[in-house]
C-alpha cells in the first residue's frame, strides 16, 4: 500500500488530502499539522473579532476525527515534521502533545506548510499579534478581555483592514499604520485612495508613509515622532513562505524563498509536492514568478497534486492573484496586474478608468462603483482590473476574470452576454462599456490622458476643456479648465483655445463625446480618462 | 452628406443612432419613431405598475429634444414608416401628429422595429392588456385607477412574471395562466418549479398546463372550465419581430418572421440592415436560428450596425441567450441551452445539479442557490447553465457566459480564480465546483443519474443507497430506498444490495463519495444528481 504524506492539514493539505481519498480508496494517507487545529476557515479570522462570526467553533471545519470518519484519513494535529531525509524517503516528526519524536516513510510527500507572518524587528513588536490561525485569534481574543480602547494595526493589506473594520466593530478607536504611500498594494493609488477615505469616514484612521519605530506601553511611535494610542497592536505586515523544512531538505527555493515548484507542483525532489502559499507561483500576466498566498489557489492546486499523486496528468495554471477585501459595506476587489507595476516596467498600455452604476439607473438603489481595466496596448489583452463600490464589484471582477483565463481581449468584453434586468445590471453592462472603451482605444477613435499626466501636458500647452454645466463646474474644477459644456460645444467651437485639448467631464463620457467632436474637427483631443471623478479619486486639487 | 434613416427609436435604434455620431460628425441621421416615446426603459415598465419605480419619468431616458441637442440626431416621434421603396431607396413616412405623408431618401436603413406582442385570439381579448411600450404602461396604469382586487396575468415568461410580482405588490389578487407545463421556457421543469413554489409562497398563484379560452367581465375562463377572478388581464404571452415593413418590402424573412441578416445584420438588401428584437440571430450552441428579444443584444448590435455603416469590419456573434429575472428577492438566470431541448435533440450530454451557498457558510447570511450546467459529453463544451436564488446567482451566470463566449470546457471552470472573500465566495466557488464536477465526469470518477432516470433505473433492478443520517431519512426519503450512512459504509458494505447502486443524499456531495466507495469495490454505482433536494425540487414523491 502506498503512503502519501501531508505536511500542512489547512487549505492545501486537506484539499489534497480529501480528493486522494477520492482517487484512490486503499492508498494510507498521513496529514501531520503543526499546530492544533485542521482545517480552519483562516479567511474567516478577522470577523470573530469583532463578532461577526459570533461563534469561534463556526470556524473549525472538521476535525481529526471527523475526516478520520469521512475520508479514512490519518490526521494529527500537533505534530511537526523537522526533517526530511530525502535518500531514505522518510520525515522525522515531533508529536508536540506527547512530546515523542518518530520517523515516518513515505512514498510521496506534500508540503503544505503554508506562509508564516513577517513582523518588523522594532522594540516592542513582542506586544503585537499576529493573524494567522486559531492559537492567534484566540490570544487576541484574550487581550480583548483587558477591554483595550484602541488599536494599531500595521500593515494595509487585505486582512490588516479586515481586522480593523473588526476592531472598529467592537468600538475600538483603531488606526491602520502603512508604510507605503497607499494601503492595498494590489491596487492603484487612486483605487485604494477610495477605500482609505470609505475606512476614515467609517472611523478607522490610515496613516500612509509612515513605519512604526517602536511599540509603547500603550501608544505605538511613527518615524514622524508621532504617537498612536494603541492597548492593543496586530502586526499584519505581510507572509512568507514556511520553506524551512524544504530549505533544510535541500529542495530548491526561489522568490521570497518559496519553494520552486513544476505545473505538477513538483518540487526539485520528483517525490515531493509543494502546494499553496509555500510554493512560487507563475503570474499569468508577466510570467514572471510570484507568490499568491489565497485560498482559492491553496485549494484548486492541492486538488490538483492529489491528481498528479494518482498518477493523472494535470498541470496548474499561471496565476492571476484575484482577490477581494469588503469593508464597511466596500468591496475592493483586484485581478491582474496594476497599472503602476506595469508602468515601471515599461510596458505599453492602455488605461480605462469608468464610476457605472450596478444596475440600471433608472432602477431604485443603484450604486455607483468605480472599475479600472489595464490593457496590453500591442495585443489587446487585458492585463488587469480593479473595482471598488458597494454592490456588484465581484460580479464584474469575476467576469474579466474569466476572461483573462479564457485570453479574451479587453475589446472582447463589449460582446459579453451577460444577464440583465434592471436589477441587476444594465443592458450595456459595465464589463460591456469597459470593452467598448477599449475597443474604441484600440481603433484610434477614442484617445485618454490619465490624471497623472495631466500636469505634463498642460506644462507643454495642452488646455484642460470642462464640457460639464456651469453649475457642475462652479462646484470644482481643474485650475485653468475652460467651460464649454457639451450641447453647446459644436456651436462654439472657435472658444476653444489653440493646441491640445484634454476634455473632462464628470466621469469621462461627455469627455469622450467631446473629443470625437474636436477631433473630427482636426484638433488633438484627448479625454481625461474617468473625468473629474477619478481626478478626486486620485485626491487631486480643484480650483 | 449620407443620411441614415433608423426605423425604430428605442434600444436597438437609438444604439446605433448615437454610435453613428460618434463615428461621423457629418452624416444625417434620421431616427423614425412610430410610437410617442424614443429611448424609455423597456426592461423597467413591469416596475412601474407596482411603484418600485415610483415615477414614470424615471423611464424616459432620452426625449427627441436631448438627442437632437447632444447629438444633432434628428429624431422623430410619433412617425410610422409604411413602405420601402428598395429601387428609389427610399421611404415613405406618415407623421401620425400631423396627419401628413412623406417621403425621405436613404444611404443606409437601418429596421429597428422590435417585436410586437403576440395575443391569443379568445373571446374578450380586447380587454387584455400587454406591456410593450410607455402608451402600453400608461393604459395600465389608468385601469389600476379604477382599483381592481384581482388580475390574470397569460404567459408565465419572463415579463409576465415580473408584471405579476408588481401587480401583488400593490395588493391585487394575481393568477399567472400558462399553457405550457411550467412557467419560465428557457429553465428546465426542475428549476422553473422552484420560482413557481416562490411565488405561491409569495402569494401569486401559478397554473400551467392550462388556457385561457374566454375572458369575461370580471374573471378569465380555464380550458379546464375553472374560472379565474381577474378584473384586470395582462397578456404575456410572447413576441413576434415586427416585421411587416420589411416583409413588404421583399426582404427575406425567416424563423416567426423575422428578418434573416449576415453577421453585419444586413438584410438581403445590402442598404438595409435590422437590428435588435426584429432579426433573427444564430445560436451559438446549436447553430440554429433563433429568436431573442433581449435588451443587451440589442444595444451591442446597434453600435456594431453604425460600425458597418461606417465602413468598418466587425460582425455579430452568435447569440448565448443569456437572461435573468428578479422575482419577490428570488433571482432566475439562465444562459445557452436548456437539459430538455438538447435531449429533443438527441445530444449526448452531462448535466450537473448542485445546491451551493452564495459565500461561505461560516460567515453570516449564507443563502443556498441551486445552479445547473449542461455539458457536452463529447467536446466538454458548456451548453447551457441555469440559476436560481436569492443571492449570487447573476455572478455565477455571467461568469458562466463568459466561459461559454470563450469556449471554455466545463472542466475548465474549475481553475477560474475568482475573487474570494468569505462575504462574496467560497475558496472553492460555486462555479469551481461545477468545472471540478464536469471534470470527474469527463474522466469518469463521477458517474450520475438525474432525478428523471431513476423510476426506469429502479424498475431496471437499481437499487437506492440514501447515505444520509437516519435522523434526515426520517423526514422524508424516496421509497424503498435503503439507508446506510456515509462515514458507516466502509464498514458495512455487506449490507448494500447486490445490482446497480444509485447513491443519494441531500445535495449529492456524500453520495458521490458513496460512488467512490462503491466503485472502487467493484460495484455499479452512480450518484443521484443534485440529491434529495433536486428530486424534491422536480416535485418528486417522498415515502
Amino acid at each position: 500500500m502506498r503512503r502519501t504524506v501531508i505536511v500542512g492539514g489547512v487549505a492545501a493539505g486537506m484539499s489534497t488530502a480529501t480528493r486522494l481519498r477520492r482517487n484512490d480508496e486503499n492508498m494510507e494517507i498521513v496529514v501531520l499539522e503543526r499546530g492544533p487545529y485542521v482545517s480552519f476557515a483562516n479567511c474567516g479570522l478577522p470577523y470573530h473579532l469583532g463578532g461577526t462570526i459570533a461563534e469561534r467553533d463556526e470556524l473549525l471545519l472538521h476535525t481529526p476525527e471527523s475526516l478520520a470518519e469521512r475520508f479514512d484519513i490519518d490526521v494529527r494535529a500537533s505534530h511537526e515534521v523537522v526533517s526530511i531525509d530525502r535518500g531514505a524517503r522518510t520525515i522525522t516528526v515531533v508529536d508536540r502533545s506527547a512530546d515523542t519524536t518518530g520517523t515516518l516513510s513515505y512514498d510521496a510527500l506534500v508540503l503544505a506548510t503554508g506562509a508564516s507572518a513577517v513582523v518588523p524587528p522594532i522594540p516592542g513588536i513582542e506586544r503585537a499579534h499576529t493573524l494567522r490561525d486559531v492559537p492567534d485569534l484566540d490570544s487576541v481574543m484574550a487581550d480583548l478581555e483587558r477591554d483595550p480602547r484602541s488599536a494599531v494595526v500595521l500593515g494595509g493589506g487585505f486582512v490588516g483592514l479586515e481586522a480593523a473594520e473588526n476592531l472598529a466593530g467592537r468600538g475600538l478607536d483603531v488606526t491602520i499604520v502603512e508604510a507605503a504611500d497607499q494601503i492595498l498594494a494590489p491596487l492603484d493609488a487612486e483605487m485604494a485612495a477610495v477605500v482609505a477615505r470609505h475606512l476614515e469616514v467609517n472611523g478607522v484612521r490610515v496613516r500612509t508613509g509612515l513605519r512604526a519605530v517602536a511599540i509603547g506601553e500603550d501608544s505605538v511611535r511613527l518615524d514622524d515622532d508621532t504617537a498612536v494610542p494603541a492597548a492593543l497592536v496586530l502586526a499584519s505586515t505581510g507572509v512568507r513562505p514556511e520553506s524551512g523544512l524544504a530549505r533544510d531538505a535541500g529542495l530548491d527555493l526561489g522568490l521570497g524563498g518559496g519553494v520552486l515548484v513544476d505545473a505538477q507542483r513538483r518540487t526539485s525532489d520528483p517525490r515531493i509536492f509543494a502546494v499553496g502559499d509555500v510554493a512560487v507561483e507563475s503570474s499569468a500576466v508577466t510570467g514572471q514568478d510570484t507568490l499568491v498566498p489565497l485560498a482559492n489557489i491553496a485549494n484548486r492546486h492541492g486538488r490538483m497534486v492529489a491528481d498528479v499523486i494518482c498518477g493523472r496528468t494535470a498541470g496548474a495554471l499561471p496565476s492571476l492573484g484575484t482577490a477581494i477585501v469588503g469593508l464597511f459595506g466596500l468591496a475592493a476587489a483586484v485581478v491582474g496586474v496594476n497599472e503602476r507595476t506595469l508602468r515601471q516596467q515599461g510596458r505599453a498600455i492602455h488605461v480605462i478608468h469608468t464610476h457605472p452604476s450596478d444596475h440600471a439607473g433608472y432602477y431604485p438603489g443603484a450604486e455607483m462603483m468605480k472599475l479600472k481595466l489595464v490593457v496590453d496596448a500591442e495585443t489587446g489583452l487585458i492585463l488587469g482590473a480593479q473595482g471598488v463600490g458597494r454592490s456588484g464589484v465581484d460580479k464584474r471582477i469575476d467576469v474579466i476574470a474569466t476572461a483573462m483565463r479564457a485570453g479574451l481581449s479587453a475589446a472582447d468584453l463589449a460582446d459579453l452576454e451577460l444577464a440583465y434586468a434592471p436589477q441587476f445590471g444594465s443592458a450595456k453592462d459595465p464589463v460591456n462599456m469597459l470593452g467598448m472603451i477599449a475597443d474604441n482605444l484600440a481603433a484610434g477613435t477614442a484617445r485618454v490622458t490619465q490624471w497623472h499626466e495631466v500636469d505634463a501636458a498642460v506644462a507643454a500647452g495642452a488646455t484642460v476643456l470642462d464640457v460639464r454645466t456651469p453649475e457642475e463646474v462652479a462646484a470644482g474644477a481643474i485650475a485653468g479648465a475652460v467651460n464649454i459644456p457639451l450641447d453647446e460645444l459644436r456651436k462654439r467651437l472657435d472658444e476653444v483655445p489653440d493646441g491640445p485639448v484634454i476634455a473632462t467631464c464628470r466621469v469621462g463620457m461627455r469627455g469622450y463625446l467631446a473629443t470625437r467632436i474636436l477631433t473630427q474637427e482636426g484638433r488633438d483631443a484627448t479625454n481625461l480618462d474617468g473625468g473629474m471623478l477619478t481626478w478626486e479619486d486620485a485626491g487631486l486639487p480643484l480650483a
